[in-house]
């Protein structure tokens, strides 16, 4: 592949530009919320529509591969020569749930385009990944006849909802997935101020149940003689953080490796504090005599209640003292902690607030290791000369509050060398009016065609 | 009205028991939830449908009053004559919301009868007096052409809502409600061991909301940095109670009356605790260190939270920081607790948890105060006879831990002696499955008969 056949490429994306925009709403237009049962079959369908792409496009053993739980979309083509390097791409296309459904302007699967934006469940993440890496390959075919290096992809459902069937996935698959390098696009594409998550925190996530009475009863019969378990659940809550925000689940800080001077000069240089009050609209943070925020947000573990629920909560008034109440819970790990260990700490913690009178449960769901990206070397380098060539820009290395279970479990199953590239813009990522910038996306896709140019050019 | 027309209308109820039944089932399928303005047509259908009964039945002024909310259903027949009593008769047509709705065996507006009882929200709790009142009337103006005594019908329909605009409605219409005694039929009828409640406690309810971000955010990216508006409803909820049970508003407990020994008896003497703890299906009660379950069921105040919610209730995970939170709380309140005082010392103590980073909001709803009825005299001796002529059995007397605003409301503004006799069941009541059992409903209606009689033989 040389320039001449990257500007091919490049001329295909911009003379298919309406084309591209039409075929993205049919997948975004897939309900494909993971997490949720009652969307299964869609999550399904939008597997199998992706499938049939690739082999449209000339892509070899175009198929799903079933788990446990969601299938995971895989294809490969792999003709590029054995001193090409094989790269494994990354994505996930299923997405988050959508409530508050009232606070969107449209429906989240209408993918309406209103000034210059797709709005649209999953439009950033992750459905821009996996959409911008099928047209990337696909102008490249289409231009050149060809690939410049070995691709395998790897989509999966399951991200949304902590990918539980992929660690048996990969272990089951370590031939099919072997590979020189990991492409990870769940990843945003920002053109003004390019950046990369280079490492990520690890998560735990819960359910806890409180139940007391066999029944709902009259809280003017029952209540101060039976235990209500709404007040538990308060009890539980309100018990996690001290007044500074520090957890008090014992031995929980016990495994957090301290970062070292030059690791959080890198973490408050990749950090904003003011854009993250202006996108929170809050006036203060929380915490702040515990670290400074940026750490707070990357290299301290978390712990948030994410729903509460129990008794009455329609209009007007109840006079309910409900028999059980609940809470989800989600725990982000640093390393050194051990997310298994780390929800047996909370198990322990939460059932400890059972008695005579209430039972707590506490359900562990997932279980994921934080994870690091290769932060030197070609495969950066070959990422880093596409944005420049591309946005006249290097990203910069920024450290993650988030999780990607699945880099996680490449770090440590595989010991995969991992680097990222994304699609998606950063506007609504789990949240009402998830919108996809479509200039900066087809700026992304231009971009995407000189990485897999620059990945063509390192000779094994 | 003599022995003789005593049993004429007795024989009249025998005759129609089928008839009886099936106009029941009519007035149980208005889904009158008086709390939810989803239902207010429902509400205000199923007064106009009462009113046409007393209309048919050769009441006058059969009519709705308007209220600020929703109306009450007035009727009378003063043609007893001056020598004869006055009885205001009070019941209500509204009901309490019907969830968790998949606990119900039947459509709680199906009004299914089954193995003797009929399941209905309401069945109990208030329309079997609204019904057991209307049939009593019928069977002594069918069979004798008139009632023993004067009666006045007020029926509400915001008693499970905290009764708002009654308070207005009493001092306005004072004269119209002008009576020589009132009878509360929002009572339960048991005739294996008979009670009458014979005072209550007040209440106070109140909405709180603890609003954060703008919007939902990730939590895996704003999680420790940004306060959790669900964190801190727990830490309010769980801040109520101390690990005894005794609540830890300031000054909450200032104006609560000492109890006398033999009040104390009496309390103990009405309160079953095994029952109670086997309707609860709980195997201890909670707060014992602090008073007798029977004491902290009736003279001391509650707090209690009726319902809490926030963030993501679905199936599944998702990693959501929510922009707000709440729950809604009801208090009872024993003698001398002043409603209002009350309800300021919760919002004071709730909404001092506002801070730089959330804000908390108290909304207060109802506010009543406490109630007594007559605990001897010629009423309550006219309720006692009519059971043991009918059961063999007088009422034992017991205080309920339970409110009735409108008893309050007439004890503070018109000092009416009141006495209490009902036909509904004790079961179900507030809760899935609530159920009226047939057989005991006609013999309420016997006794029902009795009463007004005996109230009938008392001159003025």
């Amino acid at each position: 592949m040389t320039e001449k056949t990257v500007q091919h490429a490049i001329d295909y994306i911009q003379e298919t530009h309406n084309q591209i925009l039409e075929d993205y709403k049919t997948l975004l237009r897939f309900p494909s919320i993971g997490g949720d049962p009652a969307y299964n079959e869609d999550v399904r369908a939008c597997a199998l529509w992706i499938v049939e792409q690739l082999a449209e496009m000339g892509f070899d053993n175009a198929r799903l591969v079933e788990t446990a739980k969601h299938p995971v979309v895989y294809a490969d083509w792999l003709h590029a020569g054995d001193d090409k390097p094989t790269v494994l791409v990354y994505d996930h296309y299923d997405v988050q749930p959508v409530d508050p459904l009232h606070l969107w302007d449209s429906e989240p699967f209408d993918a309406e385009i209103r000034d210059g934006k797709l709005y649209a469940r999953g439009a950033n993440d992750n459905k821009a990944g996996v959409w911008g890496n099928l047209k990337v390959f696909e102008a490249m075919l289409k231009a050149n006849g060809e690939l410049p290096v070995n691709i395998k992809i790897m989509f999966e459902g399951e991200e949304e909802s902590g990918s539980p069937s992929i660690l048996d996935f990969i272990e089951t698959h370590q031939e099919m997935l072997a590979a020189d390098v990991m492409l990870n696009s769940d990843a945003n594409f920002n053109p003004d101020t390019p950046d990369m998550s280079y490492a990520g925190r690890g998560i735990v996530s819960a359910e806890v149940k409180v139940t007391g009475p066999k029944v709902d009863l009259h809280s003017g019969m029952f209540g101060g003689i039976v235990e209500n378990p709404l007040h538990v659940a308060g009890k539980i809550i309100g018990s996690f953080h001290d007044a500074q925000g520090r957890i008090q689940l014992p031995g929980y800080y016990d495994r957090v490796v301290a970062v070292d001077a030059a690791e959080k000069a890198r973490i408050a240089h990749g950090f904003n504090r003011d854009e993250m009050m202006e996108k929170a609209g809050v006036k203060s943070f929380w915490g702040d005599s515990i670290a400074p925020a940026s750490e707070r947000a990357t290299v301290y573990p978390t712990l948030d209640v994410n729903g509460m629920w129990g008794g009455y909560q329609g209009a007007g008034s109840k006079t309910v003292l409900p028999a059980e109440a609940g809470f989800k819970a989600t725990l982000r790990l640093v390393p050194d902690q051990d997310p298994t260990e780390v929800s047996q700490i909370l198990k322990q913690y939460v059932e400890g607030f059972s008695s005579d009178t209430v039972k707590v449960e506490c359900t562990i769901g997932q279980e994921q290791w934080y994870f690091q990206l290769v932060t030197e070397g070609p495969y950066l380098d070959a990422v880093q000369e596409a944005l420049e060539e591309t946005i006249g820009k290097r990203a910069e290395l920024v450290r993650t509050g988030g999780s990607i279970p699945i880099l996680g479990l490449f770090n440590r199953l595989i010991g995969l060398p991992i680097t990222a590239f994304g699609y998606g813009s950063d506007e609504g990522i789990h949240s009402p009016n998830e919108a996809l910038k479509i200039d900066d996306f087809f700026t992304a896709l231009e971009a995407g065609i000189r990485l897999y140019h620059n990945f063509g050019e390192l000779d094994q």
